[in-house]
């Protein structure tokens, strides 16, 4: 089946090739493979508006390399000239999927079945493409199940990756590098305005949020965000709630005065004493209710009705009854709570970020925020039309972000 | 019940105060909670392997600064005059204590009951203690039973820190600091003779690893180390195993070849079609058994007979069937690995590495070694004296601890 | 002369030992030499106010040892019991000391002079002391000339450690470690706190600032600063009054836009440009003069009677007149200017904030603030006691500063 | 003179406009400064090897902005039509450039004079270009004098903009990110390559070495690497040398022995007798001279005639007397180094990094090793076709470096 004679194909492309550097990765791709291109014809777009239009013939030296470069080209926007219908093979068994299935990108992507594109729907990354009466979604492994049609090879596929926009709130100077010497409050006073967009439009808002915010004073900041609606999911770890919790009925986080900076006692006395309170009481909103939580940012979430998702993680003490210790259930629980979102914004949590990452599709904006710049690196390199990275103190950072919204 | 008059109490302590900076804890928990004191008596070890012995009086503003003084001074080893027993209440309900339990730290600690001082099996940070037939054990909260009956307050408890062993491979020198300015080869040299001591005297390793060790090309070098039999558990995230075996099927890791460090094709694609390999083999032992797993980590260890325990989290894609996203099971799966084990490597994991870290007794010696001194420095944060860090190239250092201990 | 039979000495100390680690500290020095110690006495401070006093008896394997010990012994207080006099000897040529002189360390120091004990002036760190009309005074060597009379060996020589202050201002509970994740905004506070002490109390304060202060758009609070009277030292380097004129004449910083954080243009025409105009105004004060410079940092120090000293790098453009280029007349401009100062705020630059630790004596105290963990850990080792380390964004926290000062 | 009528302007470039994203550069920056493009003709290069060639009508909103946005352009490679020779503009006074003189980038540039084009010679960074006896040269503004004919405006020059290299040695695929996820072995392999290269075809080498490299062990490695002809030129500074004399004459750096990384006694000592020891002896090549200094990386210097260069700081305490404490005749001697260079490694120096690479024209291939990832950010982000950057220990880096090419 794997020929190693040169075999050669047409493939094309269009949209903001050149801005958005799809072209350059293009080209590398090729090389990288050790194939060969030649330009069949270019259009470029004449003015910053107009799409780039790319025609080429690739060659690779068999056919083994030319599908792994095909694939790569496929998410990269070139499709081949032939119009034919994806390839449909059955999971053999369940929660796998067939040797050759096609394994998602994060870009919009459509599949032909029966003659007609299908636009993919629940698009994420990293998962199969199932086709069901004449509808096409993403769906993990684990949730395949013997005899789904899944989608395989390369024929019928097309994906549209995100052009970097050049002009809106200027979020294409603010990606891609990382750097912790930028004017901090130019970039909060951007974001202010991406989330007064997203929610001015209809849209909602996501925050990530590692326990940091907690230590490093911001709570009430963010509780101001809460109150005042900015905030419509909140997803995070049992180690925000906890220490949140710890401050509203010790005023310290993990033994640290949350007023004074200066620790108060043996730490974990308070930490697990909180714990086992809201245990006890039988979780967070039992314990809103009854008057024993009045304060902080799990209580706001409560009072102002604001999704909230804890995903357990394998350290956390306790844990409260709400963190979610079954990573299937909250996996499943934090992506329901991503539908629809129109911005997620990251602050201090590189686990979560990367969680949430995995799961949002490339059109909906992130943006993190960390003091730790290979944290950052880290979460933009995975998607850097998508993903603005801002270098700063996060509790100086939503302090700043509460006074620009508020 | 809480006082506002002056109360006093003595107390009294004794071992390598001064080395461990014992003292140092001591005064300073005295005045960061108000309270004062007054020397009764201090005997100084007139040499080095001779304890000093410190009686003093506390006052205290009231008798709740006084209980969580001595809640803090407890940990750090000081004792009240007082020989009285435990008190004893039963837990409420499930998964709960009583409100007034006594919250472990992972120093060995004693109890009395019954006039006699039991010592604490188990021993863990943030537990509870149980006592059940005469014999007193650390329990997590979610653990506990209604009607088991735990140790609250602080009557009865003896703590005994660890002291700083200032002669044994000069660990003493070697904690505390983070720096990347370290003359590296030296600390190696150090861990292989630590490594060696422990299976020398019939003790297990751990080691805690993150994928690190396969991006950066040093899995080659941890076979080694496997095969000789340095490694009795290695516990680890999904991201490993997949990452390893990605690595043994295709020669790549996230897409980047494992030989040359470029990248070879779209990296999902092999990622999850390992992924998927494994999940239709049946899990990674079957992968071993049936001849589609020959090489890598996961190999190695059930070639081997390494006792491996992967656990999820958030973020993980998949998973491998052998990943446990139970977090409840991966953590007691994890503890038991840990029992008896004599030193634990943390290799640029800090998610693991502090689940561990929350496991362990504090006479484990931890070696934590990560790129980045935040990481290092969080980890070493909740135990100076039992862990060093060492922040230098992950990949390189298990290229040198292969070389120096094989 | 090196006599390889065991030697002994009884050395005496007394203060805060045991608060500041300085037993601590004695001990380990003890066992690191390969001697050993014996207690004959130690009296503990009974409270908090109280000094503790020890003398013991060391035992080394030779006197090389012996001494080399006794010199570190000397740093850490210790002092033997016999009363003589410090050893003189000549310069034996221009920019050199005997061999054997005693190199200081930042810490108050006595000598004993024909019977006296003379305080040494103008402590600092690695110097000579040249004994000159009955007064001891601190020397680089480079500026010894032959003849110079050169304290040497360690004999009359008393050197008294800063104790940690416990109470004002919590300043102790501050030091030390270095974490990102502190309360902010609780240090900066204590920080505005300090400041206002040291204006109070009639004392000047110096501000040795990096670049960094400039790009990330915190110009305008340090400007506030210098106008309400809160700097009276300005240190820094050609890049920063670079940065800050740019500002002023284009507004941009290294083509950067300090309003829209967008580059602007080029950046290498203004930031040339701007030195080209400076140095064809002949300098910043003529620049201010003439009309050319209306505004930003640089600007402001003119106007209010800021001493700046600009010191040179090899990294430098231009560089500015004001600019000095011989780092001998530099380094002597930063020790006059910081004369008298009470503290000293170190924002984002470990060059010349290490420049500035090396000059200052061990009672001044040090804020260092730098976003980059591995700078503030770096300053801060050089001395614990003396340096307040804090990880965060310098830009957020001079507006910060600024908003607690003003 | 300042026009507000839309502007136009046609500007043409060609090379490898699309690998090396010249062309996403150019367009960015037309829309940054407010301009528009109109694509008159684009022909791409059919293939890996052939030029791409861009014919563009540019408007701008003023005469101004026209102006700046040609400036950066021109950087990118691109030129107006117009064939007229660059405006010439005496030096008003010593030390100046005229107002609107040129300010070079570091790429190769030609400049028309008299109807010919002609190669700027010692082609370096923010120099203006004078013209000469029909030559043209690059001079710093310190170095310029009155009545130089100085090139002025943006009429009459040419830049070439280094092109990606896409296959020697994969660096290309090695520049740009920063990451301490890399395989590094494979990446020292290939920077063992390029040094081999450039020694082959007869080209020099230079390292620039910060103190780590004694700290962390590497100097006896480094010396190898002299030993052996790979070294052509260190450039450094005063605490290499220092750390390294001390290791040589005591076996401590700062007081930390090199050979079991454990601290021998106060480091002063040690130090600050090294500093005065080679002052006594006039110089490291007196000392190496006199048999004083006899291992080490400067007396394998000495011993194999290796050009060193050290600058110094503000930070510098002596210093040695090889130190160049004026900063002009070090960023000279620097320069002069620098020479016919064909690569520069930096090894965990930001300071001596940046001044360097202030001093390279393009197309000297750097690769900047730390293991911190702002330095290597900071270093790769001037010039990211040139720079290669390397996340990792330096320590172990050395150590493999010499492994591979001895």
């Amino acid at each position: 089946m794997d020929s190693t004679h040169a075999v050669s194909e047409i493939v094309e492309t269009e949209g903001h090739l050149i801005d958005s550097q799809l072209m350059t990765g293009i080209f590398d791709a090729v090389v990288r493979h050790g194939a060969s291109f030649d330009v069949v014809d270019f259009t470029i777009g004449r003015t910053n508006d107009d799409f780039s239009r790319l025609l080429m013939r690739i060659t690779a030296p068999g056919s083994a390399v030319m599908h792994a470069l095909l694939e790569e080209l496929l998410t990269l926007g070139c499709r081949t000239k032939a119009e034919v219908d994806a390839a449909l093979q059955p999971s053999p068994i369940d929660g796998c999927a067939p040797e050759d299935f096609y394994s998602t990108s994060n870009h919009r992507t459509w599949v032909r079945h029966a003659g007609h594109w299908l636009e993919v729907e629940r698009q994420r990354m990293d998962a199969a493409i199932v086709i069901q009466n004449s509808r096409a979604t993403c769906r993990k492994l684990r949730d395949l199940r013997a005899g789904d049609q899944v989608v395989c090879s390369l024929d019928g596929i097309r994906v549209v990756p995100e052009f970097r926009e050049r002009d809106r709130h200027g979020f294409a100077f603010m990606t891609g590098g990382v750097s912790s010497e930028r004017h901090v409050e130019t970039s909060v006073e951007r974001i202010a305005d991406m989330i007064r967009d997203v929610k001015r439009s209809g849209g909602r808002t996501a925050f990530v949020v590692g326990p940091v915010v907690v230590h490093t004073g911001a709570a009430d900041y963010f509780c101001e965000l809460l109150r005042r609606g900015y905030v419509d999911v909140l997803l995070a770890g049992n180690a925000l709630a906890v220490h949140d919790i710890e401050g509203a009925l010790y005023g310290t986080s993990l033994g640290v005065s949350l007023r004074t900076g200066a620790p108060v006692e043996g730490g974990h006395r308070h930490h697990m004493r909180a714990i086992n309170a809201i245990r006890r009481a039988g979780g967070i909103r039992a314990a809103v209710a009854s008057g024993l939580l009045r304060s902080g940012i799990m209580y706001e979430c409560v009072q102002h009705d604001v999704l909230f998702v804890l995903a357990g993680s394998i350290r956390d003490d306790g844990p409260l009854p709400d963190t979610i210790m079954d990573l299937f259930v909250a996996q499943d629980r934090y992506a329901e709570a991503l539908a629809g979102v129109g911005i997620a914004v990251v602050l201090s949590t590189m686990l979560h970020g990367i969680g949430v990452g995995n799961m949002l599709p490339s059109w909906v904006k992130v943006v993190c925020v960390d003091i730790n710049p290979s944290v950052v690196t880290k979460l933009v390199d995975r998607g850097s039309a998508q993903t603005m990275g801002l270098v700063t103190d996060t509790g100086l950072f939503v302090h700043q972000l509460a006074k620009k919204l508020v």
